[in-house]
């Protein structure tokens, strides 16, 4: 299992400002009912199957609110985890674990929830396949960081990380150079050499103008199967061929059969459930 | 229809950062296809039935990019608008548009996914209930401000805030103080005199305790329609009754015929399918 | 005595911005006379009788300059200290000590003058009293979390925290709705179920529209002691009553003896004399 | 009068901040009494004698909520007002008017008590003398731009605005560095030309050290006023003599007449009584 | 001539900060000075031939202080501009330009520093070249969006954005996988397909297992004109080549002529001289 | 040597916003090539002779990605280090510190190039010379606090930190007066008498007239030798003399030599080459 990285610096101040919307105004029960020096320990427990995916961010909460706090992480990212695992502990003075609980679950069900969905659309490629599976740039404002990693966790990957990346020609680009050769020569000219060009496209015929402009890759813009077939077979060898539009997990093995090379979902990071995931006092 | 505000000064701060967060390397695309002089005029439209929320934080996205883009507001905060409906429109430069396009769907499909599952749930009370469906802390983190917001566009209303707000005695800080009554006399002797005092109940004992210790609101945690049912008896005339856990849209009618005062679910917010919503370019 | 909260995660963020604007230019005097390895050890002296408050606050600022700096909490949060006390020591390097001195004092006379100035009004209160005196929200900018808790420390009680906690029925409100009873309707109507509904009456007819429209609070706005008593009377089993407007120390007693339950005085955080302590190096 | 500078762009920081403490949650009653499109005109009025101060902070509190609000300074910054006199005035949406309200008057009674005190203080010099009244470094943490402003609004001095900016050496410093004299001359080698170096001095024969090793300013901390008056007399035309240390209104008169240039007082922004400014609706 | 973009809401911090940093304690000098309602009106003139850059940072940097202010741009992006042009105008209140002068200067002085020395390296290449001139990730840390900005207006080419927009594999990367092959599959497997993969190489030997890895693009590192020759020979056709290492301004013809496709030079935003710029006042 | 003292609080900030730029998409490469778990050490290591500078911001750049680096810093800050010469290392997880690698030297190359050059600068002053060299305002915008410090280390001095830490008459704000000495008493009557006041003169008839009206700095604009000879003799006693206005270092000596106290430099900071240091792995 590759293990991933998610940059410490960047969570820190995404943490701060959740527990800040939380806890500006104190927490009035705990600090009423919970004795200052009282003790505990509680476990975050799976309510079902789901892929283990936000430890870091999970120790991260409960250390921002108090330092002496002990986090364990007992199932390592990407594990699966059945019902009734525990995923992670923390221990220490049971005011400090209460008043993070509902921020440090909030971020944490929504991390499992997409790195379990992630993991469900890449389950459900044929055997031996080599389709990827990506996010796109339907994530939630200012949470990006969190759900690519998210995804990377549950065995997808991520699409480009934001627009100064890499260049994704669509039809108001298109429609504005006057067709797609003249846009993609336009982007090459100006995007870095280390980003691909890739052009949306919705008919073999602009397909067709797109491999010959030179496009990297071709996104193949909600194609029934049959289009998506010829589309692959015309660009064999020339670009990367990426089926998007309204993907389901029901379309996956169909797509990745047809011998798409990506299939793109925003459905990984704008329509999720939240994992249920409790946190259990022993 | 009541009119809901949403603070522009605390909305400016998230707008920043999620733009930040997509174009703080430019857009390549567009800064290699789009003239810079070149105007257009865009529609978002819903692909679908949906409430309309968020008009003022879609014209703040093109704002902040653009102070000289013009939006026009179509459809009322909570108007229920169908398939093919303009919600707004944005006019201006092109490429202020397309660098905005992806934030501002991002933001609002969000903010009209949740404010339509609050309309279907208020929708499934029965004719003439006086139940109210509200919402619970498990938000997004960071978005809070938005999503109460929506939920109350969607008819719905908001539970307590933050941990600030009020009083919420859960099994722990209850095991704490050793029973329901301290638990609530101390919460009572802490916290401000203007918010209330509720008290989470699994059983018809412990709600005749929390009743006995004066709890403003009882929270029914989990139980099924008859013990509801003796359990809004009871309270009747003495607090508050609040139906929550695993409420599905499926129970909502027969909830509030059983007479409970709330429902609250955590579904309204923390497992939203963001609406189908496109920017289409005239 | 009870302990209190004070959420850490939120004070980092206050301690930086007040370190920055004292320090963002260095340190001149202490950069050129004091060596570098000299190291020290100071005190934090009461000068006069106060209520210590705030020593996590006094730690937080000499951790955030150098985190190798050791502080010692002497005395505990809420505790009577008399003349000549020391509250907090600190050692460690003598420049991060002189670096942070003023910042630390700036933030501590400050809480310490509050909880000082609660202190004197519970105090106030006749034997046996169960009137509470509350905070209202003239707060230093900025800054409420901190007073608020310095409210609680000297053993008074927090009024709503901010605009959406709870409900507060003012002159404008009634006559934007054309009526005490209407306003509250109202605002029932929208108020999270958790949020109690005060309203300000200031006459005793306005106090039985209040009562009767069911407000759960009623603020007794400028009243003289007859008024009040009247009031009180009327309103006793049915609402809450708040003394407030004008509240000073030598009208506590008084108030108190009539029965309000709450007496809320904005002197406690808006007009407060930051309280005279000293950094004695040994 | 002069005229003076209040930097906008910090003070927008500081107003956004206010504003999310204060609104974050929304504003429950308004948004439930107040309709939507319900317009007003509201005045800030002077209750008592007072010094007008922080008309940009009022309407830039009022702006970020509404950019529609319209504010009209009526009293000129530093102007003396009388009771009932309108300071300025806030017209447009009621609800946004009501919304920052609190906000306004938090900044604004602050800056305003702090320019009468100065005003107070400065008015109490002898007729023609020339001795200039400063504030100290004893700021609200966070708030020294609004503070110092203030001070000079009302008639007084700023001293240095932090660490950074001058030297101010005190005793640790001079323990430190075994005397008076090493001190100075440490700093005179190390601090910006730019900068004057200040010695604090307790006893006639440290003034004498200072003045020998040619300090520009000597502090006279808390001397009586023979000592003041000996002082002033060995350190003419030789260094600026400031009287400091438990400075009151009442001594003002008397230290002015002893000559020295400079009284610098810490009760001007620590100890502040908020003055009493209500907003008053049409 | 390309119109860049300059995403203007990630620039508006930058200048908060910066004006922060140097008006924080107010201006002394201007607020002594200059009477309130004096105007003025000032002209950025070119001291020397230079290549226009950075007029909305300019503007940005004004508007913040003074929304009144009103700046005209004279010259485009880009344009070159010769000793004793006006590149841009401000006009308005003298003190707010007094007040923003150093910091617009501090900007455009480095932006248009960057911007000048990237077209000479531009203008360097052959006639006809098709070589590109690239920066790298050398920037000033907080700043890269203004200094990759501003390497495009002086007609160069931006390398990737950051360590999340492509892949370049370095020494120790290829020492940690074993080799250039592994390293390069590893990389392939993981990065989005969006991302080019770019392989560092210092031999002929490096260069061919690089090439057979299917590496994108190739870094040759600090190679002479030999070996650069002949690996431009190899790659023809299979990768992209570019050279890079202690790149100056003499060796662009030579390395241009050798066919590399792009010469990336660290020199273009990490050793800037600041152009010469005065604020001229009419 | 003496030592400096570099805020910590203030510059954890400024590292937390560049790993930001650098990071907020991951290190594909890393992720990919490294193993989580593989260790390493690595050395800053000198080419060239350079002023070991800025350690403490190498060592919070490793700390802010990963707490349980290890930073060893082997040259003092201020030292002299020949080509070679081991500066810091750096060791723990091999991914952390080459995610942190190009922040950290781009910091550090910025400031060890300006301590290079402030030690030239310093260098050239004739033996036993009391002329001091200082840097003015014109810094990157955002990391002022960390270029004023590398010009402490490399000997030489700071100028005013910003516009409100001493007065700098320029002739703007002559014009605006009338006269040299209507502005010099103006801000003799308005800054802080902690500020000295610093006039700008650009001829002998300017400088008479500063020196008479009490200024205590008088800054000799672009003066040549003769006239700088002139200007020392007749300052001499009255006011100290800065020599300003294109200063290169081949002018050092004979500018020292001629007797002015401070040779005031922007080049030290707005015009600096990186100094090369390399991250070398064990």
């Amino acid at each position: 299992m590759t293990s991933h990285e998610l940059p410490l610096g960047s969570v820190a101040d995404l943490v701060a400002r959740a527990l800040h919307e939380d806890l500006a105004g104190g927490d009035l029960t705990t600090e009423a009912c919970i004795d200052a020096d009282a003790m505990a320990r509680a476990s975050a427990v799976a309510r079902g199957a789901m892929v283990a995916c936000g430890g870091a961010v999970f120790e991260q909460v409960f250390r921002a609110i108090d330092p002496s706090l002990v986090v364990e992480r007992v199932a390592a990212e990407g594990e699966r985890v059945g019902d009734g695992t525990t995923v992670w502990t923390v221990r220490g003075r049971a005011r400090s674990i209460l008043m993070g609980e509902r921020v440090a679950l909030n971020f944490v069900q929504r991390m499992i929830g997409i790195a379990t969905m992630a993991r469900s659309y890449v389950d459900a490629l044929p055997e031996g396949s080599t389709t990827r599976i990506t996010d796109i740039r339907k994530t939630t404002p200012g949470l990006r960081i969190l759900e690519r990693y998210a995804v990377r966790v549950g065995g997808a990957h991520n699409h480009r990380d934001n627009l100064g990346s890499a260049v994704l020609i669509k039809d108001n680009h298109i429609a504005a150079c006057g067709g797609v050769g003249t846009a993609i020569s336009r982007a090459r000219a100006r995007a870095p050499h280390t980003s691909r060009i890739e052009c949306e496209v919705d008919s073999l015929e602009q397909l067709d103008q797109a491999l010959a402009a030179g496009a990297d890759i071709v996104l193949l813009d909600n194609m029934d199967d049959d289009t998506v077939r010829e589309a692959v077979r015309r660009a064999k060898g020339r670009a990367i061929t990426e089926a998007s539009g309204g993907i389901t997990l029901a379309r996956i093995p169909a797509l990745a059969r047809l011998g798409v090379d990506v299939i793109s979902a925003g459905a990984l990071t704008h329509s999720v459930k939240s994992a249920d995931v409790g946190l259990d006092f022993a």
